[in-house]
């Protein structure tokens, strides 16, 4: 026997999280770090949903309340995702999860056998590829590319889909990329899924940033489409949209209400409920007007963040970035900024002792870091399988207008300094972080 | 291939959530229900820590966190724990969860590989059970016993321990008997656990009820032994002592940084971390004065009402109730009532048609709450292997003087009448429930 059994092994993470370490380490040096690396917004929690959750628990309802969520709050969700996507929802299919991270592990462990196959975006976000593994099925990576905008079609979906294939996530907004899948995009893949997958194939929808959108674009789901509300779990929830990411206040509509009670089930194995004095503020933000103000207020932010930073990271020798439509990340390609710095080089030399699992981005993601108090988060952070030999980094636009330029100016700054590059993999930071 | 994975069909539930769905029938028909059945204080959290919450959340503190969980509760925590158990304890060996609940689970995934053996305390908290086989471990049962006011010593414990042995799982104060282990049970079996286990061997100490002792008692923990705390995960909580069931605030203290450090990625797969402005309520729970009163006054409280419902109950025909030392349940014999209103003989008969798992606490469960209006919990919702012929129902006292008073009333109504029991039995709610 070992202390720690063996499934453990099989646990990924999620490093936007573990690079908190690092960034402690840089500011108790004295550096001013910019936080590119955060999947939260920097806005604050609309103050009216503030009030509605601590007027709840100065009414006393503190204690446990239904573990599938209390029911006013599942009806609101139930509307939102009705008035949204075009389809009956019935609260009794929504089951209340603390954030919508919940619903991936929930996900994979209600429907996914050992062996089975799951196909999941990569670059996509890290828990999908975590929980498949977790549960012993076999990792069949879908790869969004620059090239199509993050973007993929049926075509793209079709020869990954076979006999094994039990369950396909997709994510959309994207996170890291910012792409978006649209409706005909959409339509095809639902039609894919009818034709080709049985009736007990499940398409996972992480839907968590669908109130940031760009360019008047309308939220598309893939539940909007035939055969889809009955194969389909969406998920979603107020952290992104809402600024509400510390609220772990999520939801998943399943298909039917004896997959809903599994979901219950599992809640009840896990955390028994969510506060219901914080759902009650979740019910509000579906149902007041002023708090979609507020979150339309919020996507126009990050869009004109976006505006201002696209542009600004093209112009900086090595750096290719799209322009995404929809989240709250960019995600450009440095392959040549790896070039110029010599990355490729001192990642080679590196790989040469054998020991280190660096890429060349987390090698340049690392350098903006310790040596420019700016932190990113490398493509390797989401998925590793077929991450090899893409050098991209996600940054966040959840950042005001003056860390935006500073922080570009700083990764301009640092392009321009290999000598700076070649003493960092050199210095005891370098040794201690990829040696 | 099924639509659910093979593994949902080895987790299991707690029926206090689910005999919600009853007692909502019984409601919709205009009965007033009272409430034994619930294991949640029927007080209010502190308005104190209320207004703490709020402050946080309304200085913008609504945003993710350290997923092990905000260094000020963890510290509040390691301190709490020094002080009550006198030992050293470190803020980096604490996991904040939602609840105390998440690190059963936690420990089982963590620390039992399949094929490993668990022992555990039944009658207990359904949950464990849930999970041993959940993780596909061996349950090795150590059964409480009411001749022993359902405490255990080391004597019970060591035929139960064996080469397979990966993990034991203590609770005391129980949940649901009230039973307590002492300094001295707890030494022999520590003592046991040293010479009998391997290192890698992990004691689960669930201590969620040690702020609810009576009589004078101390709370006692296993890790104040020689040799427990590197081998013992701790796990207690805000939500029984503090009655703050709906605030999902618990912890874990682990051996090593390491265990911690394993905790915390599980904690970044399911659900990123707990609200941060809930624990920053959680720190004050533990640092403020005042709380502390209300802490025992609440437990003062508890033990007002087992000295008035104890002897009510024992008055009763066919009911034996031992006096539980802590906890907020009683959790009396009732074989006799169960021969004296025929349910042996009714249990019987449906066992025949085998199509029914009732058991005659379970069926006298339900004429209680369906004719009487009293919810309570049956035995085999507190751990299924094991509970065949023991005839207990387990009753809170987290209710008012008065509805316990009622609540007794109506009870001793019952037990007078077998004519309604085969009634009820006959009837369409007997058919519906255990035919």
């Amino acid at each position: 026997m070992a202390l720690i059994a063996g499934r453990m092994s099989r646990l990924g993470t999620e490093n936007a999280f573990s690079l908190g370490d690092d960034i402690r380490r840089c500011v108790e040096r004295g550096m001013d770090v910019i936080r590119f690396n955060l999947g939260a917004p920097d806005f604050r929690s609309p103050p009216r949903l503030n009030r509605v959750a601590a007027a709840a628990l100065d009414a006393g309802r503190s204690g446990y309340c239904d573990p599938a969520g209390v029911l006013p709050f599942r009806r609101a969700i139930a509307d939102h995702v009705a008035r949204t996507r075009g389809v009956e929802a019935d609260p009794e299919r929504v089951v209340v999860t603390p954030g919508a991270k919940p619903p991936i592990g929930y996900t994979l462990q209600t429907y996914v056998d050992e062996g089975d196959a799951v196909v999941y975006p990569t670059p996509g976000f890290p828990i999908y590829e975590s929980w498949i593994r977790f549960v012993g099925a076999a990792p069949v990576p879908l790869a969004l590319s620059a090239d199509r905008n993050f973007a993929f079609t049926a075509d793209d979906l079709a020869p990954l889909v076979g006999e094994r294939t039990k369950l396909i996530i997709l994510c959309s907004p994207s996170n890291p990329t910012g792409g978006v899948l649209s409706r005909d995009d959409l339509a095809g893949i639902a039609e894919l899924v009818r034709e080709r997958c049985r009736p007990d194939v499940r398409v996972y929808s992480d839907e968590i940033y669908e109130h940031i959108l760009f360019d008047g674009l309308e939220h598309e789901s893939i539940v909007s489409h035939p055969g889809m509300p009955e194969r389909t779990v969406l998920a979603s929830g107020l952290s992104k949209g809402f600024a509400m990411t510390g609220w772990r206040l999520g939801w998943a509509v399943l298909p039917t209400r004896e997959e809903a009670a599994v979901f219950k089930r599992i809640n009840i194995n896990v955390m028994s409920c969510v506060p219901p004095f914080l759902q009650e503020a979740g019910a509000a933000a579906y149902e007041d007007r002023a708090v979609a103000a507020e979150v339309r207020r919020m996507a126009a932010a990050f869009e004109r963040r976006r505006d201002r930073i696209v542009p600004a990271l093209s112009a900086i020798p090595g750096v290719r970035c799209r322009t995404p439509k929809g989240a709250f990340y960019v995600f450009p390609d440095v392959s040549g900024l790896c070039e110029r710095l010599g990355v490729y080089e001192a990642c080679e030399s590196f790989h040469k002792g054998a020991r280190s699992r660096t890429t060349p981005a987390g090698m340049l993601q690392m350098f903006l870091l310790y040596r420019y108090g700016v932190a990113t988060m490398d493509r390797a952070s989401f998925g590793r399988i077929g991450a090899e030999g893409q050098d991209f980094l996600r940054l966040s636009i959840a950042n005001g207008m003056e860390d935006i330029r500073r922080g570009v100016a700083r990764i301009a700054e640092a392009a321009e300094d290999a000598e700076g590059f070649a003493e960092f993999v050199a210095s005891e930071d370098g040794e201690a972080l990829f040696g």
